[in-house]
């Protein structure tokens, strides 16, 4: 196990941070890694938009969740999926095409796990923060997100005031298979992963919560995710073809 | 600088390879980085299919612009977002939202990136292979891919047998911006760059290639982006509604 390899498999969110700031050089090492990532045809389809005003960090906050975190986070960060450069530099480049979100998306992921990775390694804590899509027009009128623009995940960043443990994943013969998505999963195995999650559950919260994985996926998908998504991207120009 | 960053900061796509395999330990260290990734509600909403079957192999290397790199690599992995698994456990689950197909594909990315990181940690080369995303009901056919599940990249993995140079990103100040969008970006900085990856081309293929950024990315949206992508993930069930 190298190194890296120690500092990806230790991974947990981290909510809670010290007051400490981070440093520019660690900062600039960050914003660095992040641009490493491989970027499909150099399309370098993304932007970073960092939100250091405290006044609008709250207004942020707040339609984000209300999650504390996003108010006292040293750093937060907005990853947005960006081809209004592009059409400012090519006016008659076409745009509009579902391929092009997904360009945006799974790069700009990229660019995000690498900036997570980067700050790991330097002994800080962090996480994503999904619900920045929870008021997409809302949040991109704050930011003066234009079309082509899309705000798809935050990264909240700081020294952490907590050590959590990690989340037990799923085990890898339900997620990796060879040569065929599998007929069906083992169901025996998949039970001995409902037992796990749960006991992490439980042993996290002194007994207080005591959910299975496929209990929480079954709460989670009872309920409309983001209905407005669909609307918004199409307003921002993706998705249309 | 960490170790960490240091590779990281020197990724480069690989796509030739040694005929080398990888040990089942490092192909289980990827693996389990992959899976360290941090997931969107906890969903774990992706599937990898490693294609180790060598006529499979060729058939998808047909289907994937013929990169012969799909055929010679020790690995090749396909990532995919996945919800079908959970529609096996969940049959009540509530699908189709656009916001789905963000969290599958970035989540997957998330993932993909985290692989990288890691082979790259213990000396292999990689590289993502969007062009799984050319034929894909022809794929999914191949891979067997039900209902709610999308192949989004693949990845190659071995020993490099080539050793080439990073490639010039985007200056930061162009992708990292504080507390808005910019009205407008610097022009003159934008013109630095064109010249920097002219000459980044030109040192890397000994003149015969003399493109800028603006050059290069004008080619590339000047044509159709898959233009069959929206109908497929409408028929995959992804972005209904």
């Amino acid at each position: 196990m190298t190194p890296t390899i120690k500092v990806i498999s230790n991974h947990r969110s981290i909510r809670k941070f010290t007051e400490q700031a981070l440093s520019v050089e660690q900062r600039e090492a960050i914003m660095g890694a992040a641009q490493a990532a491989p970027s499909s045809s150099f399309l370098q389809a993304s932007a970073v938009i960092r939100i250091t005003d405290p006044e609008l960090r709250a207004k942020v906050m707040a339609l984000c969740g209300k999650q504390p975190y996003i108010g006292s986070a040293p750093e937060f960060w907005v990853f947005c999926a960006d081809f209004n450069r592009h059409l400012q530099w090519v006016p008659e480049a076409q745009t509009g095409f579902a391929e092009q979100l997904l360009i945006g998306a799974i790069d700009t992921a990229l660019m995000g796990q690498n900036a997570m990775t980067a700050a790991e390694s330097l002994g800080l804590g962090a996480v994503f923060i999904g619900a920045v899509r929870n008021n997409p027009h809302e949040l991109s009128a704050l930011l003066q997100l234009p079309k082509g623009v899309i705000p798809l995940f935050g990264l909240c960043m700081g020294y952490p005031a907590q050590d959590p443990e990690t989340k037990p994943r799923l085990p890898a013969s339900l997620m990796f298979c060879d040569n065929a998505y599998p007929a069906e999963f083992d169901s025996a195995t998949m039970q001995a992963y409902d037992e796990v999650v749960q006991d992490y559950y439980r042993t996290r919260t002194g007994g207080r919560k005591e959910m299975t994985w496929t209990g929480q996926i079954g709460d989670t998908l009872s309920k409309e995710a983001r209905p407005f998504i669909l609307d918004f991207l199409k307003e921002q120009g993706f998705c249309l073809r």
